[in-house]
C-alpha cells in the first residue's frame, strides 16, 4: 500500500510503498478515507517533539474509513462498515481506565504516535476503540471529528460542566478554539469568541458565538467580558496555550467559575492565587475525549447542531501531504483532509 | 383596580373592583402585563385542591409586568423597568434554601395560593425574587416563562442532567412535556416525544423532538424506543403524573439511567424494585425552578434556542377569564395568556 | 484438587475430587485461602434461581487466596501474592465499564455463577481484575471483603453519597446492613440502626451506630427516625429487599433526601409518586462495587476504620460447607467462611 | 459593658467600657462565653490589614455563647439557648446564596470585621445565621469550631471532596492544618501531613494522620508522597499561603488529582500549566464554610470524631487579650480563647 512515512523531523515526509498490514487478534484492518491535518504531526516533523514509536512511523490520528480486514476474535464488526477511529485510547485496565477516564489512561496509545496512523491506505485499530460512523455523516469529513471536535466536547460538557444559559468565553479562536465555540453554543451557551484575527471570529459568529472581541481593538479583555456578562463569564475556555492568553481567560471569570485548560503549553503560567482561594476559583485540565463521548457528538452533528463538512477548508491526495502541511504552517483555512 | 377573585370552587372567578395594593418594606408593586393560565388554577376552581391563603384570593402564578411602585428599602429596581416572577419563592433562610434548593423550601410560598396573584391589575411581590426581563423578548408573552418554561428547563438540567447528544424520551406532550421537549433540544438531546394526540406530537416536532411515538398506534412503547436509542433512552421524563405512563416511561430507559418525575400525582405508583436495584436505576422528583436558574432561561429565549411567543397560542384580557379556562379544559391550544 | 460441586437445586453440594485447572492467557490461578458464605449461594441451592454457567457448577464470590500460577501475558503478578477477588468483573470494552460503571456492565461475569468460583482448592480469575490484599489484613477472612464489604461501600460512598456528618438510617442489620452501618459510621455519618432483633442491633451499635431502633417496640418507625433528626435522615438504605421495608425506609427521608435500595427483590415497590415529585425524593439502585473502589477499602479496614475479622463469626473446612449453609439457614452469626 | 477595641494598627487594643449594644428586628443579642484568637486578627493588628468597617471595631470572629435578648420579629430562638456564631454570613439574596455558595456571597459580612465581634462581653448576630450549640459540647472551647474547624471541613468535603479511603497530603501543620488532617481522617482518608515542625506532626498524628513528612528531613517532599501513596495522593491542600508550599503540594498530587488552595496568599503562584492540562489536574480555592455544614460539623464534634476541647491550649480572661495574641505571635499551642 501507498503511506506517507515520517522519518525525522526537519524534513518532508516520504510518500512510499510499505507492506498492508494484517490485523492481529482483536484487531481490524481500516481502508483510511480520510485523515485530518493537526499541528500536533507539525510538532514531530517541524519542532523535534519525538513520537513514542520510533521512525520510520505513519503520523495522523484523525480517521475515518471502512472496516477492510478483521482479526481473530472480532466478532462486533463487519467488513464494508463505516467507521471513525478516537485519536487516543486507553488500556481498559488501569484505574483511569476504570473510573471513566480513559483519556488520561496510564498507558494511552496514540495513533500517528505510539503506533501507526493514518496518513496511508491502510491502518491497524483494535475492534473494542473502533467508533460506528451514521449513514448521514460524510465518510472523508468526518475524520475531523476525532480530534477536532471531540476534544471540544469533553471540555466543555465533562471538564467544563457548561449548562444551558451559562455564559462562555473561548479564548483563540484556531481549530480547537473553533470547535469550542460551537459546541458551547450547541449545548446552549452564550458564547464570547475572542481572538486577534477579524476572520477567525467571524468564522466564530457562524459557529455560534453570541459576542465577539478582538483582543487588539480593546484596552482591556476582561473589562469588555465584564460587561457582557455582568460580572465575568461562568465558565472560560483558553485554547492556545501561551501564559499570556491564559492570565486573560482567568481574568474574565466570575467569582466561583470555572477556568479549563484546553491549550497545552510547555510555559509555565503565573496566577493569582489569592483570587484562586479568595474567589473560589476552580482550574481544571482538560485533555482529549473518551471514546464513550464520541457517539454523542456524532448525534450532534447528525442533527446538525455541530458542524463538520463546513471545517474542511480543503482536501488534499495523500502524495501533496506535504502541501497540506504548509496550509496548515501558514494558518491558511480551518481543517484540512488528506485523502489516500 | 380590577381583579379576577377566587371565592369558591365550582364557579367562576367574578371581575371585581378591588383596592390596589401598597408594597411594604422590601416589595414591589407590579403592573401585570401578562398572566399564564395554568392546570394549577383549575384544580381550585374544579377540583376542590384547597389554597393556602383562605379566599377570596386572586389566582395567577406566571406573571410579566412593569415596576410600579417601591416599598421601604427597595433600591434595586426602578418604576418602570420590565419584570417576571417566578411562580413561587422561598424563605431564603431554611436548609433547603441556603443550599441551593430553595425550589422546595420549607417554607416556600406561591403567587395564586399562598398570597394574591397575576389574575389582576396590579400585585405585590418581594422585591429580591422579581427577575429582570431582557428588552429583546416580549413582555405580554414572556409571562410564560414563570412556570411552564422554567419547571422544563430545571428537570432537564439540574434534576435530569442531561447532556449533549443523550437520548432522551419525553412521556406526554401538554403544556409541560412541549417544554420539557424543547429544552431538551435545546441542550443537544436527541428528543423522543411520546402521547397519543397526533397534534401534540406534530408541536413536539417543530420544537425540536427527532422521533415521535403515538402510543396508540404501537404495541409496545418501550421496544421501539429501545429501537430508536439502542437499548434504552438516556433519561425519561414523565409529565402527566399517571401510573400508566410513569410505568411505561421507566420501562423506556436503559440500565443505568435516569427517571424524572415532573407530572404530580396522588396515586401510587409501582414500581419494578429489582430493576431498580439490579440495573442501578435512578428516580428523581423534580418540583418547579430556582430563581437563578431564570437568567440561564431568558437567554435560551434570548437566542431563539426556545420558542415563547409561539406557545402562546391565545390572549384573554381579564373580563373573559373564564373563557380562558373553557380553553384549557378543552385542552385547546398550548398556552393562553390573561392580559388585564 | 478438591472441590465443592452445586449439581442442582434441593440437593447438598457434594464433595469431589476435580481436575486442578490450568490459566489461560491473561488468568491466574488462585490457591484459595477462604471463601464467603453467602445468601446468593443459597438461592440457588434452596430457592431453584438459576446460575448462568450450567451445573456442574463450583459456587463461591468472596474469595482470598495466593497466586499459585500465571497464565501466558500476565507480567503484573508473582506467585505467592496474596490477593482478593471481586464477586463481580466487567468486559472492560462496554459503555458502562468505560464509564467508570463496570459493576453493571452488560456482560457482567459473577464467580460462583457464570464461572467457576471459590469453594474449591483453587480456581482461576483474569489477571486484570484480581487485588493486592495489604500485609496488615489477615489472608482468611478477609475473603468476605469481596461481596460482603464491598458492596456497601460502593452504597454507602458512591451512589448514596454520603457525607460526614449526614444523618442515615439502615433497614436491616443482617451482613450486608451491618456493613452499612459501619461503612456509613466510618464516613462520619449519624447512623439509624432498625431493625426487629435486638441481637443484631447491637451488633449495629459495636459497629458505630449511634441510635437503634428495634421496629417491633415502636408504633411508627418513620416518626422516631424524624424525632432523632429533626425531620427525616439524610439518606436511607434498605437491604432487606421486602415491599414492607422498602416503604418504610423511603418514609423515614427527609425532603429532598435519597433512598438507596441494596436489598434485592423480586416483587413490586409501591411508591408515594407525589411524594418523589413534590419534595423531589431520589430513589437510587446499588450493585455490588467497582474494582478500582477495592483499595478504599482495604485502607479503611488496614487503619481498622472498619472492622472485617469480627464480622467472621464461624470457619469451616471444605468437606463441612454444607454445615456452613445451616448455619446460614438458621440465621445464626454474621458471615461464616469456608477453608479449603 | 467590658470590650477589646481595635483602635488602630500597631497598637495593643484597649479594654474599654462601652454601650451593650440592643438588638434591632432579625438580630439577637449573644453573651459571649468564648471568642477563639486568629491569626487574622494579627493582620488588622500588626500589618495593616484594613478593616471593613473602620475603627474603633471590636475583633474576634469565633464566637460561642448564650442568648441574652431578642429583636423584633425574632421567634426561633429563646433566651438562654447555647449557640454558636458562623465567621462570616451572606446576604442570602445574591446568585451565590441562592445556588449554596453563600460562603463567597457577593455582600458577604464578617464578625469582628464588617461589623463588632467577639471580644466584648455581649455581641449582636443576625438570628438567622445563629447555630444551635448540642449540649454534649463544651460551651467555651466550642467557639474556635466557627473557623478553624468548618474552614477544613468545606475544604476537605465540599471544595476536596474527599472520599473514605482516599489518599490525601496536607501541607502545613498549624491551627487550620490540623484541623484538615483530622476532618480528613474523620471522612476515612489516609492522611499524609507535612511541615517542618516535628511537635506540629506529632499533633497531626495525635489527629489521624497516617503517615508524617518532616520536609527538612527529606530530598523531595513529592518522591516520598509518591511511593507512600503508589503514585501521588488523591488531594492536596496547602494551609499556609506560600508559593514554595503550593508548588511543594501541586507535585505530591496524582495524574487526575485535585489541589485545594486553603491558605491566603497576595503573592503570584507558578504553575506547570502542561501538566494541569496534560493530566487534568484540578486547582480548586476553598474560603470558609457554609452555614448548613455548621450541623455536620457539630455532629462529628458531638461524636468524638473530631477533636475540639484538646485544641483549645490557653484560655485567657479579656483583660488579657494582648498576652493572647503574643502567644499567637510565638507560635504557641493550638488555639487560644478570650473568656469575657
Amino acid at each position: 500500500m501507498k503511506a506517507a512515512v515520517f522519518h525525522a523531523a526537519h524534513q518532508p515526509l516520504a510518500i512510499e510503498e510499505v507492506p498492508t498490514p494484517t490485523p492481529s487478534a482483536g484487531e481490524v484492518l481500516i481502508k483510511v478515507a480520510g485523515c485530518g491535518v493537526c499541528h500536533t504531526d507539525l510538532h514531530y516533523i517541524d519542532h523535534d517533539v519525538p513520537t513514542f514509536k520510533k521512525p520510520p512511523l505513519v503520523l495522523g490520528h484523525e480517521v475515518s474509513g471502512v472496516i477492510a480486514g478483521l482479526g481473530a476474535g472480532v466478532t462486533q464488526w463487519k467488513e464494508g462498515a463505516r467507521v471513525l477511529l478516537p485519536a487516543v485510547y486507553g488500556c481498559g485496565q488501569c484505574a483511569m481506565c476504570r473510573t471513566g477516564r480513559e483519556n488520561i489512561c496510564e498507558k494511552m496509545m496514540m495513533f500517528g504516535n505510539n503506533v501507526d496512523g493514518g496518513y496511508a491506505e491502510y491502518m491497524l485499530a483494535p475492534a473494542k476503540d473502533v467508533i460506528a460512523l451514521p449513514d448521514e455523516l460524510p465518510l472523508v469529513e468526518s475524520s475531523i471529528i476525532a480530534d477536532a471536535v471531540t476534544t471540544p466536547y469533553h471540555a466543555v460538557v465533562n471538564r467544563g460542566q457548561v449548562k444551558p444559559g451559562d455564559s462562555v468565553v473561548v479564548v483563540g479562536c484556531g481549530g480547537i478554539g473553533l470547535n469550542l465555540v460551537q459546541v458551547a453554543a450547541a449545548v446552549g451557551a452564550k458564547v464570547i469568541a475572542i481572538d486577534v484575527i477579524d476572520s477567525k471570529l467571524e468564522w466564530a459568529k457562524k459557529l455560534g458565538a453570541q459576542a465577539m472581541i478582538n483582543a487588539k481593538n480593546v484596552e482591556r479583555v476582561d473589562k469588555e467580558v465584564r460587561k457582557l456578562t455582568g460580572g465575568g463569564a461562568d465558565i472560560g475556555f483558553e485554547a492556545i496555550g501561551n501564559p499570556v492568553t491564559q492570565a486573560q481567560t482567568f481574568s474574565c471569570i466570575r467569582a466561583g467559575g470555572r477556568f479549563v485548560m484546553v491549550g497545552y503549553s510547555d510555559k509555565p503560567m503565573t496566577l493569582d492565587s489569592g483570587r484562586v482561594m479568595y474567589r473560589e476559583m476552580e482550574i481544571i485540565g482538560s485533555l482529549g475525549c473518551r471514546a464513550v463521548d464520541y457517539p454523542r457528538v456524532l448525534e450532534l452533528a447528525r442533527q446538525g447542531r455541530i458542524k463538520v463538512k463546513e471545517l474542511v477548508t480543503a482536501q488534499f491526495p495523500l502524495d501533496q501531504i506535504n502541501a497540506a502541511f504548509d496550509t496548515l504552517r501558514k494558518g491558511e483555512g480551518i481543517r484540512s483532509v488528506v485523502v489516500p
